[in-house]
């Protein structure tokens, strides 16, 4: 609409991924922006998108102030001219508000959305209204879909040339998940091909990529990713590695400081990572219970009547396994103490009941949807005590470079401890799961691989004063010693008959 | 809650409001912190909360970079060693998420989101969201009101010594609304106290505050608003200039990206800065009619019942005027041009009624409100007529720092002309708000003072070809060309008959 005018060029030297210039406020006003007004920046035959910002004090009058970003897609240098134009606000702003206004979006209207948010057209501003406007005014089936679909044709997919695909995929919030350890290798066993792309930790103290990265290389492209898979049957990567999705990933970024996980979102984010390997069939793990992402059966029972859904518009099988959420899975927390327990139950074809039951109930549900198995859970359980499980495991890992001869007692673990111990008789009532984890991340979990803690004593079990209720491990003796604060003064493990908190002039008995 | 560690700072000569830091990637998961998160940062006695930027090939481990703003809080040098500190989500963040959930706030949650927006301690994204759940789950009258006190108590606040303070305010969205301009000077001339605080223009062609500084100094602290007032009766400021109010400043920076401007932020923005400045009378302007804010007498007429109902809260007297919004008011649009309309009235007692009668009226419901007359626009008018408006504003210019002898004809306008005639025989049935001003924008107002529209046939006015419908001025002659284009393509004024759009194979006669 409105003419530009000629900028030299001035480098700032910092590196953020969204695209935006920095102009003195007299030549703002000049040209008619205001701070996140959109300019066309134009040098040679090249032009980009990029959002304004002023700087006061730093860029002179006839100058342009350009991230290392922007300064890459123009292969412009220090002190080129470049054109700088008013650029429109992005139809995709305006579809924003009319979900906000609580109106449905059109396909059309969906799919431009998720173009603007890849291609960084979008602000955080904007990202975080779109996320807020699903949390409040939600979407119905058929904006779900398109969403989905937006997000898998927006970034990279995989065709594998034989096989059947299948995935599984924890929708998250309990700690010590470590099952995809345990399930990936097991169905891979049994012929089936499953590409599992995992997440690292945001919140949590270790997340599955975070855990096979213990043992292997999880920064794997998408064709490593395939020729893994269609070689040994199974990988475990990290999905940030690959372009799979890439929308959701500036999603999340904006709904982390918010705390909300809108439906449709959470919704189109399992699935498009699902779609975009082409599973044919998934199971998900929906953790259901006191201080987990979903609190009640209720819940998890829509939820998995979403899944399902949306499932069947995509042309995917779907099972949802709601599981026990209340309370850690296993006793390990953290990445290595994760890794070391999976590895340590495949090596002796036994383990923690939680881990085991659940990890051989979801590669049945897996086995029985693909018709390998009639009773998938007894077949699920054979390969894994026949030592299949393990000897596939040891070979995705050979496959992602890792030491196939790894044994679990050769995984670092921290070497500063600390035994939190019981001073009271009782039964363990609670394993607060929320509090498991910040113990683990305050003594330097997920960064520090061999920091976690383990859980000694899990609900109903018998407690006896002196007795072990969980070990903190750590790399660092400074982290050590805030976990240890944290675990006095937020005791994570409750005994019957243990002082819950105390207030200078209260007390609950 | 955890421990932190000691980092190099390293400078990054880029001036941003917000408190940011520049970690390694490295470094920012060793003390267990994201992009958003909050960290403690201290140096010396001091310390102050910033939120953690990632800084790729920039910052190496053991340095943090810090923007000037933080440099200059902690009064730290480049080299230096800070402590950074894993630093708490502060409790407003929850609060936004209680109202995104649909809860009403409690007096305390709003005052605590409104002195974090202040201080600085929300993101951008954390305001957005606290905006859009306002727009989605509006807000009672409860919330409204502490809103607005929190927002008056966390600036400043003027009390005079002497004189009953009275003010008025126009909700925005119709162009050539200078009217303050001729009710500030008659009001002061009655006697009463009318310290104006106005916005300078975001989207418009000119704001009271642009106008004004055409012929004075705009750029007043809250002493000199007192002191002029005190002594002349009267003042027209830039509100930008002061620190009244100052979260609507950082609210409206987020809103106008979404272009978004939910009724209890409207609400209180207004009234907030009634209420700072100690004003018990005040007048709402609410333009009503096509192409303006509110396009219809029933909203019109709620939001009348809002504002009212806010002021009996409040302690502050208010009467809303609806006036017709859906064309221009007076015929000049832009600052030199309204200021020049504006005085021109004044110096002759007259001028084009829809200015001359709105002005009027506003101020005199201002003066029966406060008991000064019986038939409030009969006085205004006497005023008015009298000179003793004009005489009032010089001495309101003189004591703003301009010459009290300018004379209308002084005042520059843009010298580059363009008179867009009419080809057609008829009526004008309509004249576009948005497209009057998007033409005098590209012209180049608000920035270039001389430039904008004059509109030399409104609604119902016979028009013959070759007459002029509007004639634009700028000062720069690539502002003029942009401005012509636009103005052909977009016509903004409409003749019966006139063909309104054409398309490749279709026509509406």
């Amino acid at each position: 609409m409105s003419s530009g005018m000629k900028f030299r060029v001035k480098k700032i030297p910092v590196k953020i991924e969204r695209l935006s210039v920095i102009l003195n406020q007299g030549d703002a006003e000049e040209i008619g922006v205001l701070v996140g007004d959109r300019v066309r920046v134009t040098f040679g035959g090249k032009s980009c998108t990029a959002d304004v910002q002023i700087g006061t004090g730093l860029i002179e009058r006839g100058e342009v102030g350009l991230y290392s970003s922007v300064m890459e897609e123009l292969m412009v240098d220090e002190g080129d001219e470049v054109g700088i134009y008013p650029f429109p606000r992005p139809a995709s702003v305006d579809y924003i508000r009319k979900k906000m206004d609580g109106h449905k979006l059109s396909k059309d209207e969906i799919y431009q959305i998720i173009e603007d948010i890849v291609n960084n057209s979008l602000t955080d501003v904007e990202i975080a209204a779109f996320v807020i406007s699903n949390y409040v005014k939600t979407m119905d089936f058929d904006e779900i879909e398109w969403m989905t679909k937006a997000m898998i044709e927006t970034g990279e997919t995989i065709t594998f040339e034989r096989g059947i695909v299948v995935d599984k995929h924890s929708i998250g919030g309990v700690p010590g998940n470590k099952i995809s350890l345990m399930i990936v290798p097991t169905i891979a066993a049994s012929g089936l091909l499953i590409p599992k792309t995992a997440s690292r930790a945001i919140t949590s103290a270790s997340g599955t990529a975070d855990t096979m990265e213990v043992l292997a290389n999880v920064n794997l492209g998408v064709e490593e990713i395939k020729e893994i898979t269609e070689r040994v049957g199974g990988v475990i990567a990290w999905g940030g590695a690959t372009y799979i999705a890439p929308a959701d990933d500036k999603i999340i970024q904006v709904e982390y400081p918010l705390s909300i996980d809108p439906k449709p979102q959470l919704l189109a984010s399992v699935m498009a990572k699902k779609g975009a390997i082409g599973a044919k069939y998934a199971v998900i793990d929906i953790p259901t219970g006191e201080g987990a992402k979903v609190p009640t059966m209720e819940i998890a029972r829509e939820l998995s009547n979403d899944f399902v859904e949306l499932g069947r518009r995509l042309g995917l099988n779907i099972t949802c396994a709601i599981t026990y959420g209340g309370q850690p899975v296993g006793r390990a927390v953290g990445p290595a103490l994760e890794a070391w327990e999976a590895l340590k139950a495949m090596e002796e074809g036994k383990g923690s009941t939680s881990l085991l039951e659940k990890s051989m109930g979801i590669a049945g549900i897996l086995l029985e949807m693909t018709g390998k198995a009639a009773n998938g859970y007894e077949a699920a359980r054979r390969l894994f005590e026949s030592g299949k499980t393990l000897e596939k495991f040891r070979e995705m890992v050979e496959a992602q470079g890792g030491d196939p001869n790894v044994k679990s007692d050769d995984i670092p673990i921290g070497d500063k401890v600390y035994h939190v111990e019981s001073t009271y008789e009782g039964a363990v009532v609670n394993v607060d799961n929320k509090r498991i984890v910040r113990i683990a991340r305050a003594a330097g979990a997920p960064k520090d691989k061999g920091a976690g803690v383990y859980i000694h004593k899990k609900k109903g079990e018998v407690v006896k004063p002196g007795d072990k209720l969980l070990t903190i491990y750590a790399d660092k003796e400074w982290k050590l010693t805030q976990a240890i604060e944290l675990a006095l003064k937020e005791p994570p493990i409750l005994v019957s008959g243990m002082i819950l908190e105390k207030y200078p002039s209260y007390r609950m008995i």
